[in-house]
């Protein structure tokens, strides 16, 4: 099964957080898990927060920017009956993005983010997402995503 | 003249994004300019987004929320009457963080970022941020800072 992100044009997949031709990024990859986006992520253990063992706030931004921008364009393709494969998915990008920070969020484990989508508006698309750590909640956050037009 | 985050206590002062004793990370600084906190940053060329001409929106995320708890923290020191040196700041953590993506901001520019803050209640500080490319607006947001307390 292809992730989201493989079937990001080429153009589009130079994301630090998302894109499989950024050599240095996390390239994270999100599938569907029914009705849910799924995206697991083991962090760089230099991704600390203020504290050693504590992940730092920037990148659960990141990784909900992330995710939630494959989960938009995924649900797009879905809406639109596209089958979804390498080159074929529609590009968005970020409007707008709120985190709520519910606790700190453990550095050595992996993280579970899931989204869901709460509307899709024309070219707008808003998706809910979880950040969970051991099965413990550790933010929310809702991004809106634009569709862009060539 | 110290940055703010040069201000943290060490065992504070881990962060990827802000900082001193983490080595693999931004180590980005902020000062007071009159009654705005200002922040500039060259970011790294791999820290692009889909396109390779423009930055990922985490990073922008990430800037805001390393920002915006270092105006807090200064903001709450000038309102105790600390006055900031190494080891005196005292610690913040994020409770919500609001972006607002406005234009695609250039990769190969250094960016400002300026902070306001809101209002002061009690432990938690509010801070409005706005980040510019070559003198442009190109996001704004919003970070709610809530002070530890040992």
């Amino acid at each position: 099964m292809k992730a989201f992100q493989d079937c990001y044009p080429d153009d589009y997949s130079h994301c630090y957080g998302c894109g499989r031709l950024n050599e240095h990024g996390l390239k994270i990859k999100s599938y569907w898990e029914g009705e849910e986006s799924v995206c697991r992520v083991m962090p760089r253990e230099y991704y600390s927060g203020g504290k050693k063992d504590i992940l730092y706030g920037g990148l659960i931004a990141s990784l909900m920017d992330c995710h939630g921008a494959g989960t938009a364009a995924a649900a797009k393709a879905r809406e639109m009956g596209i089958n979804i494969k390498p080159g074929s998915m529609p590009r968005f990008v970020t409007a707008s993005l709120k985190v709520d920070y519910l606790a700190p969020t453990p550095l050595d484990t992996e993280l579970e983010l899931k989204g869901r989508v709460k509307e899709i508006k024309g070219r707008k698309v808003t998706v809910g997402i979880t950040l969970a750590a051991d099965g413990r909640l550790c933010a929310s956050g809702e991004v809106i995503m634009v569709e862009i037009k060539e």
